[in-house]
């Protein structure tokens, strides 16, 4: 199986009260843990420890990510695979991070730090596993059931690709091309979905967003109110994606990192999908499908 | 990977012409090709040539159900895996199906049809493969987008969740326990949604329903408007499940046999989940989470 | 204009304190103002000061309902048309009643308490007259926007239509009429809306239950989760009406009162329009259309 | 009861074949009649002949609005009011306009041509008044239930209200006001809806929309949907507005003519409602409650 599933993010902040607060009262995660200089939090739906970190740190933006793996075999077949492509691998013992079990550390081609590891500590998601409801009584803020995906930018778009399918495995799913036929942008899964990372052109290391995932466009909407009656900014939505077909809204976190909420999609086959492919001069209905145009702000980071 | 995908089903129906103008017209099935004694159908948004097949027979009920594998080994290890349980399996040759590649075929000790197979034809979803829109401009009665789960009927439930795990790799997410402390119900992934495949307890062979997979609980609502202005009976809802928390309809297609449409659930760690057991004494609401207790007519098939 | 809306309900429990606990905690009313032996209720949307009052009285079921009239007018023109149907009118000074304006009381052919009253007291929606959000960031359990109409029973379904048409200008919607051709329900508006208040076949005086209103079916289906969590039992729903096309659970207080919630139905023109007939061999699509047949328990009060 | 219910508009189309077609396709009104320079359009859950007309003419825009009234009576006393504001009023006979009753016409002082009439032909929804479902099986395009308000453009705000107050009997809702005091914007209602008609500063006689009503946010989510796999631009949306709270998207039809669809909103009593006042530099949040700004684009006409 390899790499299943996004596990967590680790992000920069530099005010780390203030991060943690918006986090827990209006995204609406819980905090499972916290030390000296991070908070650990976790989407209510989920049962690993966490699967965002809040490390604080002068500038924001993205520390790592960090990917689940089926058995320890795979962390050895990831560790040649990324040393073949030339890059620097480390390994991370059992619980050297909190809660996370044993891993392997690098930097990928496009100067993201990736973590693969095998097992998190379960804590759980709140309900029984015995008779559960099917939901929490009491939900706080927007309450996404679970990180969901990342995008990413790079400077070399088809060079990632080449990384996350031969090294890695991930599968390509939806990809823009530029007029002289480059790729410009590039989404894959690992677990089925539209996409569990994605990549466009811009800074190598760059985080663009990180999303999480709702049940139901309903859910979309009441997260826009939810947002504005926090006094949040939203940059774009509800709308919805032409790549992906899913629901989304926009929005930026209190240090300047941009938040998605997302629902939809569809299922991709992993052995039979042929890929979509969008020509950039419908980037706009790409991206927006309602708008048909791309926002100026959308292409950079905050500011 | 294995088996990763409920692929197809063939249903036998005593009126051809009657079952195919439902699933047409009322269910919102497309029609992609028809033998003088079969009508193969797929949902909108999948891509294989079909994923119900109704053939004609004098019985209704479920001839075989049709698993996807990712591999040509897959097969082999399948058919050694099937024979040391004691199943006579059998080979079908490349398309010897129709549009269907090479795959393997026994009867599990449930006394369910099982194929597994490699490659489906692809015939596509309708919408082109460059700059597509996010969904097709008409779209005729339910329109599921896509064959979601089965559940089946067999005499001995723990036996037969030993062969789904132990032989074919299945996992197991929810099961009801009764008094004694026997498994009564037992639900199983591969796709790491609430259930790909469960059975409860009853006549070996048996098919309780197949399930239709909508996107969200407002195209649940306009499934049920839709069969009650078609004049199909509901068995129950909208309504919520328990186990899998989906919400869901129960009707019956014109020949008897049940069909579900479905959205929900949650994702399933596939390494590291930890199964939920309902009480039989809770059996209502792990079923009929809004009602709270089993429906009559739930535990047979149609008369 | 005459009668515009209906105002409030009286409902007497037999247990204050629980019933008090259940209409803010899991129904999401605000509990605005109490006395010895009555605590007075609004929904979130609701200006005026109350729109249900709990009074303790032994036995549960309406005290009186309370609708609001345009002028004082309108009071002396329906004193009079009472009197013409031989009513026994009483009047009700300013305030007589907590928050209440001047009114009339009187007992309906139907055997029901009824108040008309000109103007209550406003205590506001909770959020500000100027530059306001569009909902409170906080509400408790299914909070409904308002008290929405009534469903009762009487002995005499025609004579009390003639009553409710003649004397106090109700506009019949629709109705049911038995194969005798005896109307045997009447729902009637006067705010442009399916109905304000309705009548079926039982017993003269009773009520059959009140109606909450929400916005939207993904509240419905919230509202259904809420219920369930709270260990509140549903009677029916979410399901349809055939009648009022709205979608709608049925449920009981702690005392056995039937609730409420609805959303849906369509604009009744108050001068052209023509009432819809059911006909009595239809009567489970007329109540639940997605069932096609009533609810044995539907006929009575809760027992 | 005096003015009851926007009855109508007719509007001007330089290109009548390429509007019907919209409307009707797109929309997913009804065509109902047609003659040599009109086309009569209803929404289809509306009773009356007609909700609006276009009428071929070289430049797009309002010919003019009909509004119902109660009576004959009210003909009259309108017709007294208005001619006392200065007004030049004529009759207009029964079915000198196509289907429609007796009536009046007059410029109001915001220079838009406003009739008044007494009755129109019912056709009905296309559901039986015997025993019907919920909705038709069938329906075409977005297919709004009814037209539910206009926005309005004129030079004097303050004098346009008071003449919509006072000689007409409409009901303040809402209003914008500048921070000289001015009312820049005002929200009237004669349903108990939030708008019936409003007007905001701009031309004289200038029409800034009409808009239908969807029953729910999902069904305005569709919308956005077959707006844009028509090909048809959308302003903005899905969005909320602050006034009303409905949530909307703005689009035009191919001439030119900005068109909404609208769902929400909350009820106001019509004899104690006080109105809510928007500080204008809170505007963006009272047009686009999760924008924040208003749209360039969004004050004037389509150019």
């Amino acid at each position: 199986m390899g790499i299943y599933k996004l596990g967590h993010v680790e992000a920069r902040v530099p005010d780390l009260e203030l991060a943690a607060a918006y986090y827990t009262e209006v995204l609406g995660l819980v905090e499972v843990d916290r030390t000296e200089d991070r908070v650990y939090l976790k989407a209510w739906d989920e049962h690993d420890h966490h699967s965002l970190v809040l490390k604080y740190a002068p500038r924001y933006g993205m520390e790592y990510m960090g990917w689940k793996v089926e058995s320890l075999d795979d962390l050895e077949r990831f560790e040649n695979a990324a040393e073949e492509w030339g890059c620097i691998v480390e390994r991370v013992g059992d619980h050297e991070l909190l809660a996370t079990g044993p891993g392997i550390r690098f930097e990928t081609p496009s100067g993201h730090n990736m973590m693969l590891y095998y097992l998190m500590d379960q804590v759980g998601n709140g309900l029984p596993k015995t008779n559960p409801p099917p939901r929490p009584l009491e939900l706080v803020g927007i309450a996404p059931k679970h990180l969901d995906h990342l995008l990413l930018t790079c400077e070399d778009v088809p060079e990632t690709s080449r990384f996350m399918s031969e090294a890695l495995g991930f599968r390509l799913v939806e990809q823009i091309i530029s007029g002289e036929g480059h790729q410009t942008s590039a989404f894959f899964e690992r677990t089925h979905t539209t996409h569990d990372v994605a990549f466009i052109k811009g800074t190598n290391g760059g985080l663009h967003h990180y999303s999480f995932w709702l049940d139901n466009i309903s859910d979309v909407m009441r997260a826009a109110d939810i947002l504005r009656l926090n006094g949040v900014e939203i940059e774009i939505g509800p709308t919805r994606h032409g790549i992906s077909r899913g629901h989304t809204i926009y929005f930026f976190d209190p240090v300047g990192i941009r938040n998605e909420v997302f629902t939809g999609g569809y299922y991709v086959d992993p052995v039979q999908w042929e890929p979509i492919t969008w020509t950039e001069d419908q980037i706009g209905k790409a991206i927006f499908y309602y708008e048909g145009k791309l926002l100026p702000s959308f292409q950079g980071q905050h500011s």
